[in-house]
């Protein structure tokens, strides 16, 4: 299923599916203000029911839901108001047959109520009177003690990133801290003689900038993940794997991306290999750009070598990367990716077999439903071709290419 | 077009349309490295040419593609190997007429050379030699110094958040500090007798627990703004005028979600008047929910008055505080938000003339094209409903309802 030859290569379905490293991030706790993102290592069960008292959906008037049967605008029926009650406290009065408690949206529901009249459909003609023009059936203008959530029901669900309403509904039932997973810690390195830190004012013949290793740490962190920074190892078998060796000690995942050359990207699967079981699962990608990609486990710390252009590196990153460091870090809800559906400018092809992930430009967004997809074409070498996409549309395997004017679906950048 | 009276409501359309407030964020410089998601105050120009040097695409030989012409497997054309160039390092000698020089992806192209044959149309036989058995093109196999990014280029525009690859490409051209946009401070008032904070272990009669700040701070934070949260009021009109005042002089923009009952909006009003000019723009909107919703300038800080219920608030906020928080903060590329093509399980009715939303849950999500969007309704009081949906539908203020079965697009949460 998985060669060790250098260009003995895996579907990435069939390579998202079967490589599932062990490694799992561990878990903290830490307080709902700064949980954001972060993703449950159990459910969260509310600590008591919400809202915790029956409440008032409407301004208007408690009343027993019987007395008011039958009345109409033109038949009216007639309640004594026998008091009203306050926002924020208790209900000093209990309704009785034939009488009525003012009461504003939110407020404690009287005893002896079972609905609420709404303030529209009343008349105050009479002082200490109420004409209620409209019945209501029990229930009406009530929401129950617990039909926002039950005592001991689920409030944030364990493996999926809190989002702004669940830590809403955590504040409503007064849950000041959540165990979640840790962030995953993600090493990166960088290799290859060429490269040198983004930070140098002056290249000297034949060298680049480090672009990849500033790029992986952006989508780490944008995957609520944090990137430990490894330098740049130059193109040397026993550094390279001193360094991964230690990445791999204090990180949840690695990422290498290999120098471009084929003797650079060789050093990293020995590397692997010096680091002992499980090793290399797959070295090659039927992925273009990326298939020169290595899936790995050391221990049970995933390592992804990369390709050595940094458009294929993030381009693979996305794609398989991502995925693993979700496994990683806990989440186990799926994570559809932001798509928008449009219509491709041109026709084009690909080889079956391989996965091609084409990069476009969107144009006329504000022109719903189906926006125009223009690929963008050029030597994975360029990096500007991510800079000026929008997205990227994924030609699968057993297609031989997208036609003109076919409906693609656009992953958003 | 906007009235004074309490539900004079206006289309959301037309309130996006014609709220722009003029306050801007100001700018800041930072740190590549703390750039993601910040928005470039300026276009980010070039300093140089990348990749800087003329570079192979491919492991071969650098040769003059006139010296290929015609060769084949049966006739290969035969070159003088004359040296090769190292990773990283200047080419030490230049390709005359009949010779090649070997170089590995990513080298430095010697001068003379006009493209590369790959090494897989290449053979070794004699000592000092390359038979070449496919011919080249003049610039096969290099991307030129100017190809990724020509000097004075923008590597990244004015107005658009920082992505991944921008900060690689920035890093590629060696640029240290981004001059970006401030954060927006958002300021965040909750009032109501009746809400008292969420960290208040046991409740007394009538009490709730503050779930919309929590809320609406993660909103502000996931926006890439600061959330300033600024306490809770009680239903009194000179202190939220006072806790109002103060918030528009230290904050980009406010956001006050209302206490539930109708005096209780009202006193937003109130202190929105009280502030001065321009004052209110609108006072309610065409929305279900979130009728009570308030849009306001108060000097030059837009004020948003937000509906009591949580609910409510979180919709109204995604609909017309996001987009008003990202005119502040400087952003003028289009947001299309994360969506999702759905099929409608049920069929909902609308009222015409106003926008609905509508929260939903989404089944097999793994099922593409087109999973299936289940309506969620319940109270517009009930928290639980927004932790329960994946997404919401909006129905046009024109519709009068979506059919069952409906192709819908459903906003990703």
């Amino acid at each position: 299923m998985c060669g060790t030859e250098f260009f003995t290569t895996l579907g990435v379905s069939e390579a998202l599916a079967g490589f599932r490293p062990r490694r799992r991030s561990g878990s903290e706790r830490v307080l709902r203000e700064q949980a954001l993102g972060r993703v449950p290592a159990s459910a969260v069960a509310s600590p008591a029911p919400l809202p915790g008292f029956a409440r008032s959906t409407v301004d208007g008037y408690a009343v027993r839901a019987a007395d008011t049967y039958g009345a109409s605008d033109s038949l009216p029926g007639y309640l004594d108001v026998i008091g009203s009650v306050r926002m924020g406290a208790a209900a000093d009065v209990a309704v009785r047959p034939g009488a009525a408690v003012s009461v504003p949206t939110g407020a404690v529901i009287p005893d002896g109520a079972d609905a609420v009249v709404m303030v529209e459909y009343t008349q105050s003609t009479l002082p200490g009177v109420v004409e209620v023009t409209r019945p209501v059936a029990p229930g009406d203008g009530i929401v129950r003690a617990d039909e926002d959530v039950a005592s001991g029901a689920t409030l944030a669900p364990a493996g999926r990133p809190l989002r702004a309403q669940e830590l809403g509904l955590l504040a409503a039932a007064g849950v000041v801290d959540v165990d979640v997973m840790a962030r995953p810690r993600v090493g990166i390195i960088s290799t290859g003689d060429e490269v040198v830190p983004p930070d140098t004012p002056q290249l000297a013949a034949g060298q680049v900038r480090d672009a990849t290793a500033s790029a992986l740490a952006a989508l780490v962190t944008e995957a609520g993940s944090e990137p430990s920074p490894r330098g740049i190892v130059p193109d040397d078998a026993d550094m390279l794997t001193k360094t991964l060796a230690q990445a791999v000690s204090e990180c949840d995942m690695v990422v290498v991306s290999a120098g471009s050359s084929v003797g650079a990207r060789d050093m990293t699967v020995s590397a692997v290999r010096a680091l002992g079981e499980p090793g290399v699962y797959c070295h090659g990608l039927a992925v273009k750009p990326g298939k020169p990609t290595l899936l790995a486990e050391c221990g049970d710390v995933p390592v992804i070598g990369l390709p050595g252009n940094p458009l294929s590196a993030l381009v693979v990153f996305r794609l398989v990367g991502l995925p693993t460091l979700r496994l990683v870090g806990g989440i186990t809800a799926p994570a559809p990716p932001a798509t928008t559906t449009a219509t491709l400018s041109r026709s084009v092809p690909s080889a079956a077999g391989r996965l091609d992930v084409v990069q476009v430009r969107l144009s006329d967004l504000a022109g719903e439903p189906a926006p125009v997809a223009t690929p963008i074409f050029g030597a994975s070498a360029l990096l500007s071709l991510l800079t000026t996409a929008d997205g990227y549309v994924v030609i699968d395997e057993a297609a031989t290419g997208l036609a003109e004017n076919a409906t693609v679906t656009v992953t958003r950048y």
